[in-house]
């Protein structure tokens, strides 16, 4: 059986005098060459060894749930399920007081109670789950009064083409980690607790860059080969003010909510377009994910500028002049994962994205970015949602609490 | 973008004298605690660090195919093709002339030449392509003497449940990498550049740890949480004679065979049995994977001894028991990826197993101890084969030749 390495940060110092070699045999110590953070002291540099990558750990218990603000692992499962009749709010306490147990665990690496593979509960890889609830569970434990008022039906914008097989749910299971075992054998766990008081409304997988293929906080590809995420808010204050809502009553302070849209991509089309003319679509470079204003994925976008045939060099109907926002308490975190279904025996893809959107309020951060895009947004032509559905996200817990004890308690 | 940092194995002594820090911003420089390998000296231990597991490659061109000695990498896509009527040996040439090129620069992180997303294919992550060829081909190409005599369809066996949806296929495309948007890259250019030759006919994918998350080399567990794949021939001259056609003519030399099965694992059931059946009906320890009359995973089993009970220790009827071969030569190379599909309304998993054993002979290794499992095996009673595909894997090529020269040539 695999033992449990300890995840530890090493300085490069320590290394180099020996000091970081472990006893036990699990796999500590590394250094990186330091120019590739751009870094000549040495500061501890955090880097994922084998085997490292399986025992890193995210916290569960906190004032906040965690799977939000944590960077993205690889991998992804979101669960929607469909309460029973009769799951009162009794029942969600009890089902809630179960599922918070199970996560509790398998995030810090250890089976689940009543875990009947325990040896897959033993590698967490970055493991969080994350509770998201829908307009439906509030009505179904009669606490309507405690849904965030923006956790309702979104209106229907004229470019969507939702399937109810993607769309809807009352209780959220969002799991992600670096690892698809981890994910397959959390998602079972949390399933077969839940059968009892739910049934399965839609499952979505999802996946992005594996550990240690691109360095960490890098802008990730979407399957159109796009930046997809460059502007949201940078972790810290900017997100802090973004995603959280500050203040309010215990089961609203420290929430947040979360919009999953399944949008499909059309590569057929996408794929006869020229490269030129994918970049105007968008409004940045392909390569670099630079607005067509600049030479960085960062720079600020000039959206006055104009080429010599007097036109904007940034089309004001681009994806990133519609979805602009510059005051960081109306920006959206988004926190996209890919899927990959399929293709027809024609070998037409089945791709597209599993679009995760999280913010203090949907009407007034997502909403208006998203009437501006439903509106006119030149990457309309090739992208439709598919799905749609909206759950806040509850405050964390401590460990003698439970998620969802400020809104169901 | 992302830069190409280059993979480099270092060593530790290397490491600690400043040889290894590398110019040019690549992450380059590793080291880990010689206890885990069980070793003393200052042997290079090669392990991928962030950003170096995506720029790991692996070899294309060479005498045999890559992808099937290749330690697996934790993502697979198995694609099997129905060749469109009119699809001769000429245009076989032709196909596989253009799927060679492009599995070429894709494994080696170039982009394919007709490439439209060419910022995907940069990262190849170990990424190999491997070539399979079914009976159907051999007939559409009028090149049935060249067709290794055991690739044909098997038998039925009595447990098998097979559907059309996930049997049979004249070109099967094996895509495997340590990193799904890799993976999901290489089967659409690949597919794209397929279908004027062929149909899909079915898309099988798996996966397996994430790199990191366990030693390389390690047993890996499947979804019912056992150690699969323990009785492996060891690499080196035990997994050769096993896998490649040591002589022969051209289109026979050096290369192998493949059975793609797909086995429904029906967790439910397996959920309800307690942990000394399981142990019993695999003939191994659940946790350390060691036969029930021994401690470590690869002790020889005993199975002439009796417990307490007069009966064997390891039943006769085992997994283990059924399934042993001695002799290297008549050994399987498996190689197994879990899928896991959407659950249904009730929360029952679609999980298993895309098996897959590559052997020199299917007649001589496979279907001998297939039939002993198919006829008495305890396991039986919780998995069944649903899909299944035989193809031949051709002799790889050298950069100006292609895969499939030396039978459709």
């Amino acid at each position: 059986m695999t033992g449990h390495p300890t995840f530890r940060p090493v300085s490069r110092r320590g290394l180099l005098t020996g000091g970081a070699v472990a006893a036990g045999g699990a796999l500590v110590a590394a250094t990186v060459g330091p120019a590739q953070f751009g870094g000549r002291d040495d500061r501890p540099t955090e880097v994922a060894l084998p085997s490292a990558v399986g025992a890193s750990v995210e916290p569960f218990h906190g004032p906040r749930q965690s799977g939000v603000a944590t960077e993205p692992p690889a991998h992804a499962s979101f669960v929607a399920l469909t309460l029973r009749s009769g799951t009162d709010r009794a029942a969600l306490g009890r089902l809630l007081r179960l599922l918070t147990d199970d996560a509790a665990r398998l995030t810090q690496g250890q089976p689940a109670l009543a875990d009947t593979e325990a040896e897959l509960g033993l590698l967490p890889a970055r493991l969080t789950v994350t509770f998201g609830f829908g307009p439906g569970l509030y009505r179904a434990a009669d606490v309507d009064d405690r849904r965030p008022a923006s956790v309702t039906e979104l209106p229907s914008f004229r470019i969507d083409r939702l399937q109810p097989a993607w769309s809807g749910g009352d209780l959220l299971l969002q799991i992600c980690a670096d690892d698809a075992v981890t994910v397959a054998h959390a998602q079972r766990v949390l399933i077969k607790d839940s059968r009892p008081f739910a049934t399965i409304r839609w499952v979505q997988r999802g996946f992005r860059r594996s550990p240690g293929v691109e360095p960490g906080g890098h802008t990730q590809r979407n399957l159109f080969g796009q930046l997809d995420g460059t502007a949201n808010p940078r972790p810290g204050s900017a997100l802090d003010r973004a995603v959280w809502v500050p203040d309010g009553p215990a089961w609203l302070r420290d929430s947040t909510t979360v919009v999953v849209r399944r949008i499909s991509m059309d590569m057929e089309s996408w794929d006869l377009l020229g490269r030129a003319d994918r970049e105007l679509a968008v409004g940045r470079r392909l390569d670099s994910g630079a607005p067509l204003t600049g030479t960085a994925e960062h720079d600020e976008p000039d959206f006055a500028a104009t080429g010599p045939d007097g036109l904007t060099v940034i089309p004001d109907f681009s994806h990133l002049t519609r979805a602009h926002v510059t005051d960081d308490r109306l920006k959206i975190l988004r926190r996209p994962y890919n899927y990959d279904g399929v293709p027809t025996a024609e070998g037409h893809a089945d791709s597209g994205l599993i679009f995760t959107s999280y913010q203090a309020d949907i009407a007034r951060q997502f909403l208006p970015i998203q009437r501006r895009l439903a509106d006119r947004d030149l990457l309309n032509e090739w992208t439709t949602p598919i799905g749609s559905a909206v759950f806040a996200i509850p405050p964390g817990c401590q460990p003698d609490g439970w998620i969802g004890e400020q809104v169901l308690g």
